[in-house]
C-alpha cells in the first residue's frame, strides 16, 4: 500500500506492507489526515521514531472482529494503553508506561492507505460533523487537556502565545470559559478569525509590562517560551503546550521567587472535543491552508512548515 | 553599632550607623539570628544584595511610635510591602513590586545590634515558645508556603529531596498531613530525628524506579533537582523550594509529555508557623549545629556551609 515513512529521511512508498488485524484492534482507512508540528519535529529527530508518520485523522473502519464497527466513520485517540497497569488503573492511561503512540512511538501512523488502532481508542463521528472538522478532533482534544487538568476561572486574564495551528485550537477553546483572551503572535494575516471571536490579537512588543493570570506557550520555540514567561504575573500559571526537540532554559530561581506554576499538558479527551465540534463552537475550515493527495505527502510536508493546517486526502 | 555586612566581601564592622526609626516601623534588637542558605547564596552574588545580612530572627522591640510594641518579643515577615498596589490588594503582598526584603533586597538585615521593620510585618511570640524555637519561624513559614499554595492529599506519596536545614522544616511540616513521607538525602547522621517521626530516610540510589505523587526539591543544587525530577510520577507535582544562584536545566519537553506540574514556592505565613511551634509539633533544637556571638559572625558563616542551623546571639 501507499505510505509516508520516516527512517531518518522522508520516503513515499507504494509497496509498504498492509497492517495485520490484531485482537482488539480495527483496521482503518483514513479519509483525511492532518499534518501536526509534532510530525515535523519527528522528521528532526523528536522521539527517535521511525515508521509511518501521522496521528490526526478521520477515517472509516474497514476490518474489525466486532462487526458493529465496520463502515463506521471514526476518529481515534493516539495512545494505545494496556488498561491493566497501575497507571492505567488510576485513570492516567495516556501515561501508560507500556503504551504505543500512533505515528510517534512504536506504532505506525495514519499517513497510509490503512492503519490499525485498538477499538477502545475509537470514537464515532456524529453525522453533522464534517470530515474537515473531525480531522481537528485530536488537536482540539489536546487543547481541552488544559481544562481537563487545570481550573481556568472565567475571570482569569489569559494570554496564548503562538498564533499557529495549536494556538488556534487553544484560544478558541479557552474563550468558551468567558475569560479575557489575548492571542500573542507574529501573523496578523491570521488574526481576523480570532478577532471576530472576541479575542484580542497583538505582537508581544505591543504588550509592554502586561501581566496575565494564565499564559499558554504553544510556539514550540525558546523565544516564544521566554515571551510567555515574561507575561505571567507572580503566582500566575504558565502552561507549556508544545513539545520541541532539544532542551530549553528557564530561570528556575525566578520561577521560585515569583511562585509561578509551570504546567505541562499533552493529549486530551476526545468525547468533549467531538461535542464542541458538533455544537459548532470551534471554527476549523478557516484554519485549512492546503490539501494534498496522499501520494504528494512529501510536497505537503514542505508546505506545512510554518503554515496553518495542511491536510492529506485519500484518493 | 556592630553589624555583619556584605559589599562583595563579608565584613564585621563595629561602627555601622544605627537605623533610624521611620513612620510605621519598629526598631528591633535581635536576640537570636539564624544563618540561612539564602544568606550564603547572597555572599556568592545572589540578588546582587549589599548591606547588612540576615532575615531569620527573634528579638525585642526597642523603639516604635506605637508604645504597645515596646519590649515585645517578636519575629517578623521579611517582605516589607506597600499594601496599596494591585498586587497587595489581591493578597499577594509577598510579591509587591515595591517591596523591600529584609537582608535580601533594599533593606538592611538582622545581623546587627539593631534593625528596622514595618510593624505590620511583626508577630508577637507566644510565651511558651523559646527563642531557640522562635528563630525557626521564618523557615517554618517558608515550609508552610507549600501548603498555603497547594493541596497536599493525606493519601499522597511524598518525597523531600535534601536533608538540610530547609528539608528538615519541610518534612516535619508535610508529615503532619498524614501523607506517606520519604526524605532523600546524603547525611545519614541526621536521619534519626526524622525516622523517630515516622519519616522514611534514604539515599536516592536506594529508591530504584520509585515514583511519588509530590516531590519537593530543597537541595539548592542541579544534581538534587535532577534526582527530584526523576522521582515524580506522570501527572505528579514537583515543587522547587530552594533558590540558587545561576540557571539550571530541566528537560521541558519531558515535563510536557509527563504532564508534571512544576511549582515554585517562597515565603510563607507566620501565624500558623507560630501555632505549630506553640503546639510543639515541630522539632527545632536538634537542628541547631552551633551558636556564635554576633562578633564572631564571619566564623559562624564559615561553619554554616553545608551544616545544619548555625545561630548568632546578641551578647
Amino acid at each position: 500500500m501507499q505510505a509516508l515513512i520516516f527512517d531518518g529521511e522522508l520516503h513515499f512508498r507504494s509497496d509498504f506492507p498492509e497492517p495485520k488485524l490484531r485482537p482488539g484492534e480495527a483496521l482503518i482507512r483514513p479519509q483525511l489526515v492532518g499534518i501536526c508540528n509534532t510530525d515535523i519535529e519527528i522528521t528532526r529527530g523528536y522521539m527517535g521514531f521511525q515508521g509511518v508518520l501521522g496521528h490526526e485523522f478521520v477515517g472509516t473502519v474497514v476490518a474489525c472482529a466486532d462487526q458493529t464497527w465496520i463502515g463506521q466513520r471514526v476518529v481515534g485517540e493516539i495512545n494505545a494503553a494496556c488498561l491493566t497497569c497501575p497507571t492505567c488503573l488510576r485513570g492516567d492511561y495516556t501515561h501508560c508506561p507500556h503504551r504505543s503512540t500512533l505515528g510517534i512511538f512504536q506504532r505506525d501512523g495514519v499517513m497510509a492507505e490503512c492503519f490499525s488502532l485498538p477499538i477502545h481508542c475509537l470514537h464515532r463521528v456524529p453525522p453533522t460533523v464534517s470530515n474537515e472538522a473531525a480531522v481537528f478532533t485530536e488537536p482540539l482534544a489536546a487543547a481541552l487537556a488544559i481544562l481537563d487538568l487545570h481550573h481556568l476561572r472565567p475571570s482569569d486574564r489569559v494570554a496564548v502565545v503562538g498564533d499557529g495551528k495549536l494556538g488556534a485550537m487553544i484560544v478558541q477553546t479557552l474563550r468558551l470559559s468567558g475569560a479575557e483572551m489575548t492571542l500573542v503572535g507574529r501573523h496578523p494575516e491570521r488574526w481576523q478569525l480570532f478577532q471576530s471571536q472576541g479575542i484580542a490579537c497583538c505582537h508581544s512588543d505591543d504588550l509592554g509590562q502586561a501581566q496575565f493570570d494564565f499564559v499558554v506557550d504553544c510556539t514550540g520555540q525558546a523565544a516564544g517560551l521566554a515571551t510567555a514567561r515574561a507575561l505571567v504575573r507572580p503566582r500566575g500559571r504558565l502552561l507549556l503546550k508544545s513539545t520541541f526537540h532539544g532542551p530549553s532554559q528557564l530561570n528556575l530561581t525566578q520561577l521560585v521567587i515569583d511562585e509561578v506554576l509551570l504546567l505541562g499538558s499533552r493529549c486530551g479527551p476526545f468525547a468533549p472535543a467531538l461535542r464542541l465540534l458538533e455544537r459548532r463552537l470551534i471554527e476549523t475550515e478557516p484554519l485549512i491552508h492546503a490539501r494534498y493527495p496522499l501520494a504528494e505527502a512529501i510536497s505537503a510536508f514542505a508546505a506545512a512548515h510554518g503554515a496553518m493546517k495542511v491536510l492529506l486526502e485519500a484518493i
